[in-house]
Parts: structure tokens; C-alpha cells; sequence
């Protein structure tokens, strides 16, 4: 048996157990310890009602929380669009690749080059505090790059995403047709055994509604589990197809008609918002009001990626969810959580309750607010994962 | 003779020295080296044309640039307003105290207490690769609490703020001509000997011109040099009153008319934009385009306090300075570091040259345009401070 350790001191415990603490959708604990032993959380309370344990570690008065689960990022690549982002922001004309400029230079990349860059940003990410990342292909769009890159990444995360389907590989301009059969035959036959997830860029200049849906439903033919990058650049069927797919995740949900909305809200698929996106593209801020307030499930997430969103940090987006998005704290800080354990169909993660796994953060702070209040400031202070202090 | 170090494999040295590297306001310098002899920079240039030294540092392909210089804070104070920011970005109503309820808090503590924060801070601050770092008085508004808090701080940075006229005493509440004699008269002479610089928050509700006015120049009268809370709330005669009395900086400048503009551009007056308040209390951008366009010189600054802009971060800042204000990487980074060296009237630091303070900051990245293409993403390694490495 597995030595227990308490936790304890804690000043403000985040639970996102409703039915513990202040019966807020947190679960919010004063005074609280958390009890784990091996991987798991054995027991979650007030801390003059903590069970004897084996060990103790002082938290110090500062808050606990679920790890961050980031549902969202393209981290197999290799290349820098340093310049690109430079000319956007400072509005100077650069004839960008976009896409494409990554897709080159990730397949000219060797192995151990992808590995490097793909583990060096899953340690900036856990020192941030994210304990759960998802990631996906989509710079390869060749059948052997694109199972490469979910090779790699299956070696680092449980939650790995064939995106064949990120834009029409450039040899298949004049195809696209040539490219979705291509997708959902032999490059998904070589890629399935890799990932638990298939995803598409459902968008004008990338795969429209049909594309999309033939492309997802040959996936889950194969068993892999539908998500969508859907409504973001422009109104389109990506939302209603992801519902109508059941799929975990519609994901940017920037452009949304009242019907959107509706179908979301009438769903288990959830709205995972990724405001590093529209931050880093001066892009419109999603409208997280609208989709809570219909009872939508929403999530928050990094996109990182080195196009669009070169942001690791889920206090940032927590941060810029409240600010830009009108999002509570609370509400920011659940969708990180909870949120994101809800868009990759989990749960062992996102709540600190008996039997989740043993992921946590603790802040440099009192309280789990301070991540919004506190914005920039690198708070994430030590972060457990399975158990173990890795930060 | 002290011993001499060169930090050499700089893929991206700014130096802020136009008439170096790239010709660019920054000075930019690839693959450059920097030799470093006691507290100064003894030598700067490209990494092959490195004078013999007694050591050596790799940086390992990394970014180097002058540490940043936040010349606007208020870290002198106790208590906390969680709760209050929480319900303000959520729409809760909230009775808040604004400035008030740190005056209380601040009053009742205990000189050690007010220490152990303001150093906890500038820790902080320092792990974000500040190394200059400016702050004021403001939560006293006694004779008494002002000179302490002054004293506080002067034990940690030169760069020391005498802001009586922070709001207008609460015991003074309607008698306001007398807290202004009261700050010009014995309050000024216990704070004088502790500060280098007097400011005032020119604002309604708070002190109109004249009595902006009588404040500066009082203090100027005591050998104290003036700065400016200016133009944040509305339109008003700050800014042009710090013009008048040369003031080292006018500090916000959210509302500024064209005369307002066009008095910095033909003045030594430094216009200091702090974009971490307008992110905390929902403010509207202060339009550095316009400035700069103009040709003042604009400066970037956290506006550290625990009501409006509870951020140490300027790499937050400077993200925030592209994406919200409109400069480019360069113009931000400028600001952050030489920016906030004008805004102190400095010359000896924000710049990476002979003869100035070697106080610089190691990215975990090869450039500076890192800092916003990268946001939110703790990026500061190493940072050294008078030739010294403290993080
Ligand atoms: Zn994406
Ligand atoms: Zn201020």
C-alpha cells in the first residue's frame, strides 16, 4: 500500500464538487486539506477534520486546485513564425504561409527535433500548472507524418488528436476531393492506432460542413472520438455538426447564430473557448456570456500553437476570459478546469474529490480569484501530478 | 579590480543604442556577446569580437535585453481587495473603498507586515526581470504613516514616490484646502528627506489643478522632483500642468486632447501608459499611436496596487501595449526598459551599453518580440542586476 500524504493549510480549496464547501459550482473549501495517496485523492475537507496520514505538507495558507486541462493545442511542430507574428501586430505587409510554413517545416524536422519541441512545451505547460494537454497532428498531412506526429505525442500524453484535416495538404490544391479520401482512408488507417480523437477545421478555405462530416464519421467508424474546430473565423455548420455528431468539443465558437447556441446548450458537447487566439489575432472575443447563460458547457483553452496563439498559460486565459469574455472568475477558473476534463470526456480530472486523480496547483495566493486578479504574474507555485510533486 | 564575465551566444541582444547592430531603435545585435566588470557593462558586440575575460556564460542561443524599469508603482500598503475586484468583474454589486479600504488597512499595520509585503513584491517583480523598480507613498495620508511607508520603501529602491496627494485624507474630507496645506506644509518636510520624487493624482474627485499645482511645486521647492497621475478617469489639466513644471513623467494618459499630445511631443516629459489598469478596471486604452506618432516618448508601467492593476508583470505589459495599444514589439519593449529609464530621469540603466548598470534579463527564447508573441508565458531565466545574478 502507498504511503498518504495530507495537504493541508490550505486557505481556499477548489473542489468543483457542488455538493462540498460552499456548494458553489467550485466546491469551494476554507481552511481545507487534501489527502492523497499514490495517484489518487483519498479524502477532501476541512482541515481540523483530516485524517491521520503518513506525511504532511504545509500548503501555507495559499490556495489548491485542479491541475489545468488544456483540450486544446497543436504542439507537433517545428519552425518559428516569429516574423509573421512581428509584421501582423505592427502592421506591416508579410507574405505569410500561415499554415503552410509549419507544415514545411515540421515534415523537413527529424524525430528527436519534434520530440524536443513538443516535450520542452509540455514542461512549460506543466510548470504553469496544466497536469492534462491535448494535442494534435495536422503539420504533417502526409500519411506518414501525420502518424508520426501522433506516435510522438502518444509517448507524452493520453490525449492525442489526428487533425489530418487542419487545411488540404498543399499536393492536393487542385483536390481537395483527392485530400478527404486520403484523410479518411489510408492516412486514417495509419493514424487510428495512435489517437482517441479525430478532429477537422470546418471553415471557408479549409473543409466545409459535407467534407467535415465525412471526415468525422469515418473517424468514429474507426473508434476515434469527434471534436471540431468549428465557427471560428465565420458562421458555418461546424457547431451544429459537432452536436449533431455528439462530439466532445466544438472548439473557438467565435462566430455563433442563436440556433449555435441552442444546440450547444441542448448538448453534452462542449464550447471550448481559446481567447489566446483572438488575443494574439486581434480576432473578436467569443461571447461566453451568451453560451452560459444559455446553460452551454464551456472550456478553456490554450490553442497553442506558433501561428495563432503561442500562449502555454492557462492563467493567462483565465485571465483574458474575465476581462474580454465577461466570464466570472469562478466561472473562468471551473471552465480550465472541470471545463476542460468535460471537453475531453473525463472524469478523473478537473475536480479534487475522492478517487480523481492526484493533479493540483497550488498558488502563490490565497484564492483561486487571484489567477484573474492577479494577471501575468506567474502564481502556479507547485504543481502534483498523479501524486507527485513535479514542481 | 573586480573580475570580468562575457554572457556570450546572444542570438538577440537589444541594447537600446540606435548606433549599434541593426541601426533600430533597439540596437539590435545578433549573435552577440556582452562583457560585464563589476556592476557595469564594460563591452557590448557581436559574440566573435568578444574581448578575453576572466569568465564565461553560454545563453545558449537565447535573448538578452536591459532589465525592465517599472517606473510606476504603489507596493507600500497591506490588505487585500479580492473580493472587491471579483465583484466588479463578475457585476456584483460591491461597496467598495476603493483607495480607502488600503488606507485602513495600510495605517493599521505594522511596519514589518508593510515590509515583508513590498519585498515580497519586488521579488516578484525581480523574477519578472525587473530590476529597476519605482514606488510611491499614498495609503498614510498622515504625516506619520506617509514618512514610514517613504522610509519603507527608500530600504529597497532608489526610486522612492512621496504621493500624499493620493486622494485627499479622509479626516480631511471637508476641509481639503487643509489637507492640501497639510501636504504641502508638515507632511512634506517629514517625507522630503525619504523621496526623490513628489507626484499627485490630478484627477476629480481627487486634486484639480491648482491644487496640483501648489502640490508640485512645493515639493519641487523641497528639492523633489514631479510626476504625474494625469488624464486617466477624463479629460483634465494634468498632463499640460506636467509639461509646465517639467515633470519626469505624465502617468496614464487615457484622455488626452490634441494639445495634451502635441505638449508631451515638444516637451522632455515622458507619457507612462499603464495597461495593466485599463485590463483590471475595464478602462479604455490610452491611444499610444497617437503619442508616438507625435513623437513623445512613451513608457510602460505596471501600475502595481492592489485596487486597479494588482499586476507585477511587464512582459504582460508589453503584450497587452501590442495587442490593445497598437505598438509594435520594438516600441514595447523600448518602453518597458529605456522607456522607463527616461521616465526616472535615468541614464545609467534601460540600456545595455558601456558604462551602464548591468542589469539584464536572459529570455527562454531568441528574441525580444518573444515577450508578445508569447503571451502570458513566463519567458525570464536568468536576471542579473548589477552584474550580479539573482534569478
Ligand atoms: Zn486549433
Ligand atoms: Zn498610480
Amino acid at each position: 500500500m502507498s504511503s498518504s500524504t495530507v495537504i493541508t493549510n490550505i486557505a481556499t480549496l477548489v473542489t468543483n464538487d457542488p455538493s462540498l464547501g460552499d456548494g458553489s459550482p467550485l466546491g469551494l473549501v476554507r481552511d481545507a486539506a487534501v489527502v492523497v495517496e499514490g495517484d489518487r485523492v483519498v479524502w477532501t475537507g476541512a482541515s481540523r477534520k483530516a485524517p491521520a496520514t503518513d506525511n504532511r505538507v504545509d500548503a501555507g495558507g495559499r490556495a489548491v486546485l485542479p491541475g489545468f486541462v488544456d483540450s486544446h493545442s497543436h504542439l507537433v511542430f517545428a519552425g518559428d513564425r516569429t516574423e509573421e507574428f512581428n509584421a501582423r501586430m505592427s502592421g506591416r505587409p508579410y507574405s505569410a504561409g500561415g499554415i503552410r510554413t509549419t507544415v514545411a517545416a515540421t515534415r523537413a524536422a527529424g524525430d528527436a527535433e519534434l520530440e524536443a519541441t513538443l516535450t520542452r512545451h509540455l514542461a512549460e505547460a506543466l510548470r504553469q500548472g496544466t497536469t492534462t494537454l491535448e494535442t494534435k497532428s495536422g503539420y504533417g498531412l502526409t500519411v506518414e507524418d501525420e502518424a508520426r506526429a501522433l506516435r510522438l505525442a502518444a509517448r507524452h500524453t493520453e490525449e492525442v488528436t489526428y487533425l489530418g484535416a487542419h487545411i488540404v495538404a498543399p499536393e492536393y490544391a487542385d483536390d481537395p476531393a483527392g485530400y478527404v479520401a486520403l484523410v479518411t482512408g489510408e492516412m486514417l488507417d495509419a493514424c487510428a492506432p495512435h489517437a482517441r480523437w479525430i478532429d477537422v477545421f470546418c471553415e471557408k478555405g479549409a473543409f466545409d460542413g459535407e467534407q467535415a462530416r465525412a471526415i468525422l464519421t469515418a473517424g468514429k467508424a474507426r473508434g476515434l472520438h469527434p471534436r471540431v474546430h468549428a465557427n471560428q473565423l465565420s458562421f458555418g455548420p461546424g457547431v451544429r455538426l459537432a452536436v449533431e455528431l455528439d462530439a466532445a468539443s466544438a472548439d473557438h465558437c467565435t462566430h455563433l447564430t442563436d440556433e449555435d447556441v441552442a444546440a450547444l446548450a441542448g448538448s453534452r458537447t462542449v464550447a471550448t473557448l481559446l481567447p489566446g487566439a483572438e488575443f494574439s489575432t486581434r480576432g473578436p472575443w467569443p461571447d461566453a456570456r451568451r453560451l452560459l447563460d444559455a446553460g452551454a458547457t464551456v472550456a478553456l483553452s490554450t490553442d497553442c500553437n506558433p501561428g495563432s496563439s503561442y500562449t502555454s498559460s492557462m492563467p493567462f486565459c483565465i485571465a483574458l476570459a474575465v476581462r474580454e469574455m465577461h466570464m466570472t472568475p469562478d466561472e473562468a477558473v471551473w471552465s480550465a478546469t472541470a471545463g476542460g476534463a468535460a471537453a475531453l470526456r473525463r472524469d478523473d480530472i478537473g475536480r479534487l474529490t475522492p478517487g480523481a486523480r492526484a493533479d493540483l496547483v497550488v498558488l502563490d495566493a490565497p484564492s483561486h480569484v487571484h489567477l484573474a486578479y492577479r494577471p501575468g504574474v506567474p502564481l502556479v507555485r507547485q504543481v502534483w501530478r498523479r501524486g507527485v510533486r513535479e514542481v
